[in-house]
């Protein structure tokens, strides 16, 4: 980057959506992030903090004055300032707070209070409410009487005296009905309000399900919070779906690719040992059968055939059974179901590619005994993957282990021990 | 399911929304999904159709009459109809098209002319757009003069009198501003339409990006053509994220949990298959070095572990790589900078693990030299683990095909090879 290019670059920055700033943001290794956002107009510096991820935005922070923070994070709204507050270094978040007035202090405090991922969290407090015994035509003179309603609101919301949550007034009834009717006759009454403590992950399966535009925040009384609009929910969306991804192969689902090479390497370290000691249960096993080992070379050149087709096999059954659990597919009614088919898919996948197996086997190396053991072993074992890929996500999640994380080393810890117990403990009964 | 038992299903599923029905068929083996199906109100089944995965809708259509199908699809929107329409039997379909008026079946043939996948499919047609010179009062008579305005209208396009496309009112200002004021004073003109052949791919990020709730379709002259609702993005971003989750273990992402045994064996057949290869390619280079494997047996007990060892580190940098590439994270700049960051971190991740596999192995062969051979080993395999991990979905992107469903096929024989060769092999030159 020559001092001539900055010029340019501030006028393309100008041009983008903070989204789309933080995007480019992810996509830059430390040292030019930093001389990137630099360069960022401060007066989108709030929302670009808002949209990177957590990890990055962490290393965006470290390059600012606390002045600066304080100064990025003075447009926001309640809610969005919620999620950047737990990031910031301590001090800065004192001096935050004591430079906002009393009610947004209360607000944003109020808004930590809720669990992080909760309705509480996500909510917006921007909500327009209405009451059901007025027209349309008094709705429309509040409305631009306070001529300020944000972009984003598709509804109004209907409460009575109290606040509580009656119903919804979308602003497509609003605009296309008599004015002269009540609003109690055009809102709509058939919806679900939010419990402000329901997880974000239920909430984005209740807006996918109803597709919803807006919900409702109530508390236990049904008074109205807040509300929760799609946008918020994408976002949810996308996370959730990540995370699955990502934990699959043990990486954190905030993994920044530009983080510097020792805290990703530390952060993978961990998986990597879990699985050392996965690798080093699966020799155990080996080692135990030595003395088929030394007698017959081909025991070794053929084992990790057994334990591979064991993993593949697994690991479909696997993550379909973590995908069906994520969307709610799978309950204790049909999981039996489930188990038996599986058995079935394994029973017929395991014979297939046994045949194949034996054959190949028995022409590389002559013997027809160690082509039946290894179609014997690949069936015990894909058998044994197929029933386990269904078990574990069920048993881990049971305990309260998520199984996306854990479930595929339970499983290539199975499949490996079956796999070699499995051929080599047949090959030294039948071939020593 | 006893007789008795109809009556309450019939109850609660008059009480379920289409798609909480949809999943509730999804989670049932065939014979009880096709009684429920029975049991499912008529007047939703077009709408449960549609909000069922591809697969599991071919078992629901199967199960109907012709005249049930014809019925069903009767209340649908083009949209709706075109993404059914490619799954029904021909017999029914051209049933269909007859019992359509003119200007439905020309509107339906219009649509199924766009491909998959693109803005055009996915497009609905009941905008509401307005003169950009008018006053917002009269926009207000207009629209109370049609009284009809679908529910998830969340704004009205604006064209000029040609119908080319100009811009977007908000209802929250539509209802909010003072109603002397023209269209033109209100509305949004920073708005991306959206070409009619964009992917629904690109249509995700761009929602994302710019928290978009309904963005405007055009043609090459620019000309309105219809609107994309969020509602719909919504699942385009969840089908896509289960894609890469499902590609990852070889599976279709339209495959039916509970679909017939056959026919899931058929499929997961394929994958299994060409993961034997894979193995059997492994086999080979453990075959070439039965010299050492039958002096020295501790070979076969280890060498799992650096075949091991390098799939898991590999297959995290290949789960960062894909998400990154689906983010638009990665591009040709900075994909130097990454692998020498991976680089980086295989270096410092295999001298630590090698570490620590050289002390267990010196301590349970008593063979320094043993312990050696696998810790160079072990960092070969990492190190070009990681590469791989990186340079192997670059490639395949670059050759057109999808990484996410052959990248860890791919990267296992690099890791499997690599592995065995390189500790079987320094342990020939070495130890014989």
């Amino acid at each position: 980057l020559e001092a001539d290019d900055f010029v340019i670059i501030e006028e393309v920055l100008a041009d983008l959506e903070p989204a789309e700033i933080a995007l480019l943001l992810e996509s830059l290794p430390l040292n030019e992030r930093a001389r990137l956002w630099e360069r960022v107009p401060h007066d989108v510096d709030g929302e670009v903090l808002l949209h990177v991820r957590d990890e990055v935005r962490t290393t965006l922070i470290n390059d600012m004055e606390p002045h600066e923070i304080v100064a990025a994070t003075a447009g926001l709204d309640t809610t969005d300032l919620a999620e950047l507050f737990e990031d910031l270094p301590k001090q800065v978040a004192e001096d935050m707070l004591r430079s906002m007035d009393e009610l947004q202090r209360t607000r944003l405090q109020e808004t930590l209070a809720f669990e992080e991922d909760s309705a509480g969290r996500l909510m917006r407090t921007d909500t327009v409410s209405v009451r059901a015994d007025v027209t349309l035509e008094t709705v429309q003179r509040f409305l631009r009487w306070k001529s300020q309603v944000p972009d984003n609101t598709y509804l109004l919301m209907v409460v009575d005296r109290n606040g509580v949550f009656m119903g919804v007034l979308p602003l497509s009834r609003l605009v296309s009905q008599d004015p002269e009717l009540a609003v109690a006759d055009v809102m709509n009454t058939d919806v679900d309000s939010i419990p402000v403590t329901m997880h974000s992950r239920e909430l984005a399966t209740l807006f996918e399900t109803h597709d919803l535009s807006t919900a409702p925040v109530v508390d236990e009384q049904g008074l109205l919070l807040g509300r929760i609009v799609i946008d918020d929910i994408v976002d949810v969306i996308r996370e959730d779906s990540d995370q699955a991804l990502m934990n699959l192969a043990g990486l954190d689902e905030e993994e920044d690719l530009f983080a510097p090479v020792i805290s990703s390497a530390k952060r993978r370290a961990v998986w990597l040992g879990i699985n050392l000691i996965t690798a080093f249960l699966a020799a155990w096993v080996i080692g135990r059968f030595e003395d088929a080992l030394e007698k017959i070379v081909a025991l070794a050149v053929l084992m990790p055939i057994v334990a591979s087709m064991g993993g593949i096999a697994g690991s479909q059954t696997l993550t379909l059974a973590i995908r069906g659990m994520a969307l709610g597919q799978i309950s204790r009614t049909n999981s039996n179901w489930l188990l038996r088919k599986e058995f079935g898919i394994a029973i017929i996948n395991g014979i297939l590619w046994a045949l194949v197996v034996a054959v190949v086997a028995y022409l590389w190396f002559g013997d027809s005994r160690i082509g039946a053991i290894i179609a014997a072993a690949l069936v015990i074992n894909i058998v044994a993957a197929g029933i386990a890929g269904i078990l574990i996500p069920l048993l881990l999640k049971r305990m309260g282990i998520d199984p996306a994380l854990s479930g595929s080393v339970v499983l290539t810890t199975v499949t490996d021990v079956v796999g070699f117990m499995a051929f080599l403990g047949l090959a030294t009964i039948f071939l020593l």
